[in-house]
């Protein structure tokens, strides 16, 4: 089951997320690189992030020029808690992104076996095998037998999602061990049926949430973590004071708070998702999963396909473990849905008249 | 010279933090529940921030949409190593503010001997000691015996300079020892002959920079690390991607290019800094020191001075280890100067009357 070593694979990741090695979606400066040809401005379909941005509130000056206070912060907390449904504010902690928490989790316990359920979001075996663990893939949850679990639920990228009646029951069997069972929601606000941070003050789970990906907001930086709060109070001196800008915890807190805001985008985005797939199938493609914040495609022309989009101008995600992967995020407008259509049936028309 | 051991300050450090053990500046929602009844708004002299913000330029909407990319945090890059006079933009790393930087270096070294020039900012010892290396503070550079030395320069709160000669004598000793010397140049903005910054790609110097202070955003979280490349690869790695908000990006390129407003604030400040203590000496009270974005002022009378000033709703800095000190940030206009003034003669007047 351990596919690598701790030392081995803590070598690859320092490696690779120096010089660029973990892939991420959102880098059209890599992309323009790729496709020097590619008419601009670039269509960015690869982050599963929300084309249609929660509006900004007024940011006081204050919250440019002064320290984040703590009635921010608590402000924050509180409107976090009562949109995520976690037990309480202090069941909450709020970090300048999740994938800042990801790297601090994994300094939070003594070296132990992970098995992070997959394949998923790279960053978490990477964050756990940098700090020393032995980190293993598992395809199944049966599979995972280790010290911490690791669940991205709903998945990045196929959108699979476990039970959480499953999860609870495995959050108790982490706890019994002494392990951990570690929930990265980072989509679950189009799926929250199956999110656990109401049971978050529960031994042995921990929840890390999202703000960007939803609110469509991700410059913002920010995201949390939900769990007991003793185990907060660890993740809080590693994150240090003065984690979140002023500016972020305004615009977050106003945003969280927006019930009809989001009421409204998760339909929005479900009905985007479905219109999105009737699209793909149109031009023949099969949709194979994923959440309303971004779809899978699997194809056999994909790797084809995905530089056909690159030099239309349109980002796509791959993936180096599944050639025949590509996750697209919603296109915003019309105009963008035609623009991806056109480039897709150009690909295929070709394919078809190399094919015969 | 080693105060404490490495556990013992470890477990204080962590529920210092945990339950603001450690004391800040800028904590005005702490300041109101101390003295209930003072007036508002509050004069908040409790930080070394610049009253007079640099001003915003516009900030895209992608700034705050998308995730930070890599043209955005190169030309941040590039302007913090012309602005600091680095040897390159790759001798920079952004995160978000010193503070992350302070909790990050610790981890990037085998346990040592630390010795921190006191007394300092007290995040450097806390972060040191956290981590598990051996923490001493040291009254003078003779005494700074250690794997890694750690200078604020110029000091908080006293204003102590210590000559770039002298800093980068002991960064080559240091080296030579296989060790660092850590310079933290918060606030060096206002004293740039003192700093190193330049000599940043030597090996065995560290030089943190902090954005907030002297351009008077302290609520955009940045803070760079200045090293050699392969030094800020590692921690590149801790920091994890994404460390800085779009916005932030965008506020602080353009903050560190204007070259008219950085040279217009350096007077303003100087200018201030002269014309308040002008108003503290004839309030009858010694500056010690300082530098133009804060006051240092040594009097018998500091403790009953700080409860009057914090009934007055003037925040200033008091410091558990030298009760005779309060450090004042810059009243930003002649109102807030006349209160602080009223609020020391009040007080003295009374003092006078009572020692009578």
């Amino acid at each position: 089951m351990m596919a690598e070593s701790a030392a081995g694979s803590k070598r690859i990741v320092r490696e690779g997320i120096a010089q660029g090695g973990i892939i991420h979606g959102g880098d059209l400066d890599a992309a323009r690189a790729a496709f020097p040809g590619a008419p601009e401005p670039w269509l960015d379909l690869s982050t599963g992030i929300n084309p249609w941005p929660c509006p900004l509130p007024p940011i006081p000056a204050e919250a440019w020029a002064r320290l984040p206070g703590r009635a921010a912060e608590t402000a924050l907390r509180e409107a976090a808690a009562a949109f995520y449904g976690a037990p309480s504010p202090d069941h909450v902690l709020a970090a300048g992104g999740s994938q800042a928490l990801i790297l601090v989790l994994p300094r939070m316990r003594p070296l132990g076996t992970v098995a992070v359920l997959g394949p998923t979001y790279a960053e978490h075996a990477a964050g756990w095998a940098a700090a020393g663990h032995r980190v293993a893939g598992a395809n199944s949850l049966d599979a995972c037998d280790a010290d911490v679990v690791v669940v991205v639920n709903p998945n990045n990228p196929d959108g699979r999602i476990v039970p959480s009646e499953t999860l609870l029951a495995l959050a108790e069997r982490q706890a019994a061990r002494g392990g951990w069972l570690v929930v990265d929601e980072a989509f679950a606000e189009v799926a929250p049926a199956c999110s656990v941070a109401s049971a978050a003050g529960r031994p042995g789970l921990v929840v890390l949430r999202s703000f960007g990906k939803f609110f469509g907001l991700a410059g913002v930086r920010l995201g949390f973590l939900l769990g007991e709060p003793a185990l907060l109070r660890d993740a809080r001196a590693a994150v240090g004071p003065w984690a979140v800008s002023g500016p972020g915890l305004a615009v977050a807190t106003a945003a969280l708070s927006d019930s009809a805001w989001i009421a409204a985008t998760r339909h929005r985005l479900a009905d985007a998702a479905a219109r999105f797939d009737a699209r793909l199938a149109a031009a023949g493609l099969r949709v194979a999963g994923g959440t309303s914040l971004f779809r899978l495609v699997d194809d056999p022309r994909a790797p084809g396909l995905y530089d056909a989009l690159g030099r239309a101008g349109v980002l796509v995600r791959r993936f180096d473990y599944r050639p025949e992967w590509l996750r697209m995020g919603l296109p915003a407008d019309e105009a963008a849905e035609e623009r991806v259509k056109v480039a897709i049936e150009t690909f295929t028309n070709r394919w078809i008249l190399r094919s015969k």
